[in-house]
């Protein structure tokens, strides 16, 4: 197994956090077996391991490492060789105080727990980064060395800093950003509430205010830290790429999050990797599909690595019910359906002590293979082996939808006309019934090259900076269709409005103004009558929002029943050059967001790559003119889907499949079609 | 249009904040067009000036201010001028950490929102003031300037400190009202939980301590921030008054808000003016015309002026839906109804930035007429210019409800039988039946002369202070009639307990004992069984509170039927002197109330100015020996009231009405009789 | 009335707090004619009374303690003399502001309460060790003094700090615990999260963590911190010792406290007391019963004096409601029934100032005997007088269950499978049962001898320390019956995990092996199919939490009908030794546990005391011979009692009964038999 730094890989990858540094040497050898006969053939070290390697400012010990690197190497499993950089050493806590993050109350965080650190702090990234460049350089050629590891999950306890250090760091970006302080003021407004600044130190963080903090300083405030834990990031990256310039670099991401522009972070790493747990036993895991297409758009489609997941449990919700027979197998099968070239745990051994020993992992606390848990790992590494075919090749899809981290940032800061529009929650209006209709979506910053797409959906896209209404507008017009919901391009990049007429930046596209918006409680509802021109046609509930819309050149498709804006237009269509812009001025109920998108979808030529019953899901995975037809049975009975003529081979069990597929429950597919 | 300190108006005021310095100064030109159009009389300016006015400790810049007061007064609108203190510059803050408030945990608040500042601060107020001088001495001539406007809605968010400053000034507010240590002492009971003091010294704040603080020190406390905030008023209002002695001066109150005892404060102001949000899809806003009647009795029935309202939506509560069509205009008759001699706005043009720019304007987003918000703030513009005639007109009233922001601060402390217990929902009981009766409220502190009422109401009188109840039992001898209820008459004006039974200061005048008091948990009910000589004969429901009477003189008007206590009294009535008193001891559906009420009111003789159907109010104002009656329906149908015999001049419309007045929905009319 | 180190009382205890120094002294006199009217023979002074004794850090004032003191004895009344600790006075606040406690966000905690005290701190422990000295060398020899009562409440507010003082002690307390900073690393396993300490010094407190503290950690700071406490009580009961011999010495437990391990407290009190505050109006009080329980088996069995109960109502409820008639009295009953050989409350005379005002007292604010309050003490207090018989006798208990505060700790940290696993629900599951089965029942730690008990139930004992399995293995094999329940013997006691498939400890006891747990999310059920050899044939429900078992020579006696392992055993039997050992894999419903124990009672041969109605409480106390059956009835009806053959004599109304005992409604019997 070769892995370039480019992350072609021979095998879909298959391991999971190791951390050996809790069991005594003799587990270790017992470690090698089961993972040889459960298929792994990588695994991530070190990643809490700074304390360990590093027992205080001067001294290093890496005689275990060793041991642990050659082992792996001999027994053929690559390592995902970690910074250990994820928790600093209580030593470190204690000569750098300061090095402690601060919350919002001016309140300092301590030891004792994990990912304690400013990610501003000097003594935190000196010391790091010099811990990097000796595992650097001592590991660079091992043979077992295959990817590095950098820190792990990045803000996923402390997303924000309210220390001196950061409020320092926030000055200096700020000055880098607007150049002036009256170019500052111009862009937070300033002059209202009394906050004019004359000087870059007059300037604070957005902590403990007595109301709303200016939103242009919180904007920007979340811009800063996610770009503070990127300098971390980048800090290491360097050092690494320094030493071992052919290596993949990565960190592992946690998917739709909300603090860290993954976008911006994406162009920094080799490979994108991340870590997914959805909720057991909610049924089909639309979220997790969802953000697993959004991995996989980070790098424009090139396959992601799913870094870490739980095999039955995990210990964090306040109720931790097991994942049923089945479900991990099949989830992780969706994982690769959706772009996935590996698929990983964490951990390998379930902890005997410490905050994570009720997590599930691939050894329960049996220690052996006696466990469900255990049978299934192994049946599902061993079925991985059959899949090389698969790796690298490129998920299909032809529609998009708009993600923009600075729109969410934005959307869901406080002083809105409603607290109840969630970003997140917004997208999966659309996403589900394209996931359900098994029509395979990217995800696109608003930026992006839209040429490619047959269907364009950017919800709920509150902020519009420069250069992207043009671009969606041009999308439009050269023949493309767009699809805009209520409270969109109402802001700029600093949270000011678009003046002119909601949505400004969109009128003319729209054919349309938004005279007044008017949120709905909760539990309220309105109704919309939807005309057949629709292709949804009949009456359906709406809540949340209502958009107050007068017609400038667009045709209504829909408008609502009730209220003092009774037969106005709720939902709006408007030919736009070659193209088309549709807009929905609330949150209809799904099954009116599903027609519309099935007669929108018919309209511009998207259809599922096979016909499956619902609860199937179907995804195209091509590479070298072959295409990887994924087939995951979610339902709890068998289901049968009709497949092209032919004889054609299933990949999982090495069989060859005519006319029908039968799949078992909890049954996953690959057809070589 | 003169005004002079005592606030006889020519004209109602018609206006709202005004802030242009958040725009370019071509806006400014615009926004006199827009005025004039729209009947504005009147704009505050300058609330939140500092950072703009001061952009350093040592430098001003009165230009822009200048310019303003100029254009003003060249387009015949007066200035309502802000002292601009209501959020300090960041400068301030800077130079002066000790000046930001501090919570009851030692945090300290930061700059960068409002309000940022600690109401005892020393460089808060020096700077404060210097400012003021500052804008008195330039602009005390100045042809625009009719009022000075002091500060913003103080202690919106800052209402409690426990910084340093604060609890110095603490022991010295205490010295002052007690003397002696040994007085405290004995005031606050300190011999409980070994809380003796020996020198004023010893005395900190009731911030965060393991439990509930001692009751007296927490009282202390509320008072103390009050005066505090007043002080802090009163430093700017001496500058004003020395400088301008003859312009009006006030600050903007915010209705029942709880930390300003606002009889106190109105001894300060030349007007009182106050700003309202009431909840825009709640049905008839009882709420607020309560709080436009208690704002009118700050000053004994002087005309407020409704400062602060929102043409449609606001942008602090989780959902913010737009008033509906006539709502705005309606409600700023009901304003002017029950003694508003003006109706404002926050704010004049929305904002294009900052926490408040989802808050709705007289102009909105689009800048300019066509929003169906300007069309109703003209509409309603152009109607107050024929309402000369009202100008301080006085709101007939002859019954009382007795209130008492001490009372309120003991009532709600902790440690009590029971937390449901809330002031406000105690007095809404009983002026929601009269609102609804259209019998026109006065509110009194209970030290007031009663004599003029024909009935008097003291819900929840918990706090009985020295000569208060006296003063109630003198109006009862006298031939008054009050009405007390459940926990009342319960401890003196350092929260100790009135010896001697409950409740002993009114046991002779209700002619009876309260042996127990039984809190009822929630969702708990018990009945009540009256009798016919109730006036509300029937059965009824009860909850929140059983009081367990033992009559010594008073009879029953009904009785409980559940509980231990069944059978026993739970309304009683007592004849006393020429009058007679009456006891609630728990909280009747609202069904009972009202008919209680109505019984007694007959045998008073209140009644309303005109029959109306319910969801009609009326009320009358009186000047010069005309009476004009205001009608205004709530009802979404036309409602028909009938008119004393003759023809009457409407003066909203300008057309006279003869037998029977039709009001469309939301519609509003003024009757001269 | 003698009172020996001992407590071998001859009467029963009654009284009360007395508070007196919030009094003027002419009404102590009242009190004391008060007191005699109504039984009282012991009252406890001093609990708050600091601030008064002394003044300064210099001065003492005993002078009116002296009187009081004196007016007890000449009255012929004990004091039970409080050191006067629990709250300290403000100047030494002031003067030591490090003494006060601190959260765990690092804020200090302010005077004005009680209780505003770091347990470690030096300053508090010097001043009050140094009064308490003061007070026994002056009242050792007088004639009123029976009895020591240290402090208050002990960890009532403040259980946790997190100041300096408590950092410097604790790592002081883990050296002595573990001698070597290497074992601490493997007690806490420390190689989890890069958590390695490599000297004592690097060790903080478990405070403001990103996220889960090291489990062990915590743990051992809930010991650390009942040390605290406890070192902070002995510091006191050395003084007292020393000076007093042979007075009884104690402090006020509170039941089921978590804070403090009770079993190791008792050892260091002569007597235990405890305050016991149940739900007024929640129905027959299983929980007060337990506590009752719980509190007799902290000395194995010694009787237990009530030290605090309320009259009436309390004042820190959200809503307080009165004991309804008779009420107070049948609790009083309840718990000398189960072993209390006092009677006492909170207080005395009901305070006029402070929080405490609202809480009920014997004497009510009306200040004499004229209360509804007042009139039951007095009868309740001239019955116990006929109750000397009764004192020092012992409760009848032959089943027991385990109870563990380390477990409790344990069991109660984050991150766990499920956080809906409560102790004290857990143990109240199996209490409650035997409870409405009138079984005796004993509490006892888990390496205590079992070996006099027919049944032993050890619910959610999921920590399990060295020796504890063994007791309870050989409990069993010489033929005792356990029954153990989910979630048990999973980790050591550093909530290690004992490895080898759950529950390692107890797999050969109970013959299975837990393959995976599956904690059930809220409202979410399963059921179960319980064979007739259960003793509970049938179909039930049960829900929280479900166990996958694998048997290994024991039997199901009921299995899962639902979900994944439907048909696996959910409840087993296995005959191990002389004797048998039951295992409960999930939360059955309560009728299923009743039957389930109705049975194995049957099997072991546990009984009642007497056949009663439901409803109907039944407890025995023995003494030289005799038996004293208590019969209390919960019950708003008569309720009849058959009885053993003969003439009985009945206590409380010194009255004879035969065949049948009727019981009027909240009525209490006790038969001699």
């Amino acid at each position: 197994m070769a892995v370039s730094k480019n992350v072609k890989l021979p095998h879909l990858f298959y391991g999971g956090d190791y951390n050996p540094e809790q069991w005594p040497e003799e587990v270790w050898h017992e470690d090698m077996r089961l993972m040889k006969q459960a298929g792994v053939n990588i695994v991530s070290v070190g990643i809490f391991s700074w304390s360990l390697l590093q027992p205080s400012p001067e001294a290093y010990d890496f005689a275990w490492m060793d041991r642990l690197m050659d082992l792996l190497a001999e027994n053929g499993i690559y390592a995902d060789l970690a910074t250990a950089t994820a928790s600093p050493p209580a030593w470190l806590a204690k000569l750098h105080p300061e090095s402690l993050p601060v919350d919002e109350n001016g309140a300092r965080y301590m030891q004792g727990s994990r990912q304690h650190y400013c990610p501003n702090s000097a003594a935190f990234r000196e010391y790091g980064q010099a811990l990097v460049r000796k595992l650097a350089e001592r590991y660079k050629d091992h043979p077992a060395l295959a990817m590095w590891h950098i820190n792990n999950e990045y803000g996923c306890h402390i997303s924000r800093c309210y220390c001196e250090a950061c409020t320092e760091k926030f000055r200096e970006w700020l000055q880098r950003r607007y150049g002036t302080i009256e170019e500052l003021n111009s862009r937070w407004g300033t002059n209202f509430w009394s906050q004019k600044y004359y000087d870059w130190s007059e300037i604070g963080l957005p902590g403990k205010t007595p109301t709303y903090a200016n939103p242009g300083q919180q904007l920007d405030y979340s811009r800063f830290m996610s770009d503070s834990l990127l300098d971390a990031y980048l800090g290491e990256y360097r050092v690494l790429r320094e030493i071992t310039p052919n290596l993949p670099i990565m960190t592992n991401l946690m998917g739709a999050f909300k603090p860290l522009d993954e976008f911006e972070w994406a162009k920094h790493m080799d490979v994108v990797t991340w870590d997914s747990y959805p909720e057991p036993t909610a049924g089909i895991p639309v979220l997790a599909a969802m953000q697993h297409d959004l991995m996989r758009s980070l790098k424009g489609g090139d396959p992601f690595i799913l870094m870490e997941q739980v095999t039955s449990q995990v210990n964090w919700r306040l109720q931790n019910p097991v994942k049923r027979p089945g479900i991990m197998r099949l989830w992780s099968y969706q994982a690769v359906a959706r772009g996935g070239d590996g698929v990983m745990f964490f951990q390998w051994r379930q902890s005997r002590a410490g905050a994570e020993k009720f997590h599930g992992a691939m050894v329960s606390h049996t220690g052996d293979e006696n466990s469900r848990v255990y049978r299934e790992v192994r049946q599902l590494g061993n079925e991985l082996k059959r899949l090389d075919a698969i790796v690298d090749s490129r998920v299909e899809a032809e529609a998009a939808i708009v993600f923009d981290w600075h729109n969410w940032w934005a959307l869901e800061l406080d002083s809105k006309p409603s607290r109840d529009v969630h970003y997140i929650e917004q997208v999966k209006q659309y996403y589900k019934p394209l996931f359900e209709a098994n029509i395979g979506v990217d995800f696109v910053p608003p930026s992006a090259d839209l040429s490619k797409y047959k269907l364009v959906i950017a919800p709920a896209l509150y902020m519009v900076k420069p250069g992207e209404a043009d671009n969606l507008e041009t999308y439009v017009r050269q023949g493309g269709t767009l699809l805009l919901t209520f409270f969109s391009g109402i802001v700029d990049e600093n949270d000011r409005i678009h003046l002119g007429g909601y949505p400004a930046p969109f009128r003319s596209l729209l054919g349309l103004t938004v005279e007044e918006f008017d949120p709905m409680l909760p539990g309220q509802t309105n109704g919309l009558t939807a005309a057949e021109n629709s292709g949804a046609g009949g009456v359906y509930r709406c809540d949340l929002w209502a958009d107050v819309i007068r017609l400038e050149g667009a045709e209504a498709l829909a408008s609502f029943t009730g209220d003092f804006f009774a037969g106005s237009p709720a939902v709006t269509r408007h030919r736009f050059g070659q193209g088309c812009a549709y807009y929905v001025g609330t949150q209809p109920e799904e099954a009116f967001t599903a027609r519309l998108l099935g007669s929108i979808a018919e309209e511009v030529g998207l259809k599922a790559p096979l016909q499956a019953p619902p609860g199937v899901e179907v995804t195209v995975r091509a590479k070298d003119g072959n295409r990887y037809v994924f087939v995951l049975n979610h339902l709890q009975e068998t289901a049968e889907i009709r497949l092209p003529a032919g004889e054609h081979p299933e990949l999982i069990r090495g069989v060859k499949v005519q006319d029908v597929l039968k799949l078992e429950p909890n049954g996953a597919a690959i057809i070589r079609i």
